[in-house]
């Protein structure tokens, strides 16, 4: 069974975050609900609930076979914990999947991963995206070796399948 | 191409709504999101915002292949309006896809179309199934012909792959 790492933290973007884990539970992959605290309700930025069932603290990246970063400000946070810049990096040393979607490339950026790879984001975060030396397409799905990206909400459908597909 | 009238009013359960749209919506299917009006923002139960594009009076049956009809307290609503109710008991006529999930079954009670049928719900509407002569079924996804339906958000990744085969 795959297991993937799904991050939340306050102002996660609803449906960014919600839609991939239930399109990952659908393919039978265990998604684990982490954040900075375990068993803490972090809201979206339109309100929805999400409990974290554990701390990225006592998280092992061999034990997981991808990543899943959200939109929203809660990347905003995410990329602070050192932890989860940590994850990140080794997962995507293992070559494993890493997914982010709208403001959700700050997270792989400050675990500078990007240099000469293609991504995409929510154009408020192009330049930081081209900073960070990624190659920036305007596509509702960018996929460059393990990673990959989405805009929007709106490309959701295309994100999950591709997730789904990765996983396979 | 299949096409689906995705029904939305206040209140209705945000991810019982935008899960299943987006999971149709990876598959090609075109959705339509259906107000008592046309163009006008509902509020999930929790704030997530959906516009509606077309108002049920302009809809007709002939031209869809199913409905979704979320949780949440939208389904309230949704009874009250006869030409909901027509567009289901047409569709369930024409054997097309019903889903309804959580609250979403009042709507189905309302068209009465659930007599020996078997169907779930939220717990809380078990009685109301039940006295519409629907077979409760305790279970995250029950299908009896063209009835798909399941009971909370946390049978979402049942209930949107059921939608999803069922439009095959």
């Amino acid at each position: 069974m795959k297991k993937v790492i799904a991050c939340v933290h306050d102002i996660f973007e609803d449906l960014e975050l919600m839609y991939p884990v239930m399109r990952m539970q659908e393919e039978g992959i265990q998604v684990t609900l982490a954040g900075e605290q375990a068993g803490h309700v972090y809201l979206g930025k339109h309100g929805y609930p999400c409990k974290s069932e554990q701390a990225f603290k006592n998280l092992k990246s061999t034990d997981f076979d991808g990543i899943l970063i959200p939109g929203g400000f809660a990347p905003d946070k995410l990329r602070r914990i050192p932890e989860v810049l940590k994850l990140v990096q080794e997962m995507d040393s293992q070559k494993k999947m890493i997914a982010f979607i709208c403001h959700g490339g700050w997270v792989p950026i400050s675990a500078k991963i990007l240099k000469g790879k293609k991504a995409t984001g929510t154009t408020a975060i192009k330049d930081d995206l081209e900073n960070a030396g990624a190659i920036w397409v305007d596509a509702p799905l960018v996929i460059e070796g393990n990673l990959i990206s989405s805009r929007t909400p709106i490309d959701l459908p295309q994100f999950g399948k591709a997730i789904a597909e990765a996983l396979k």
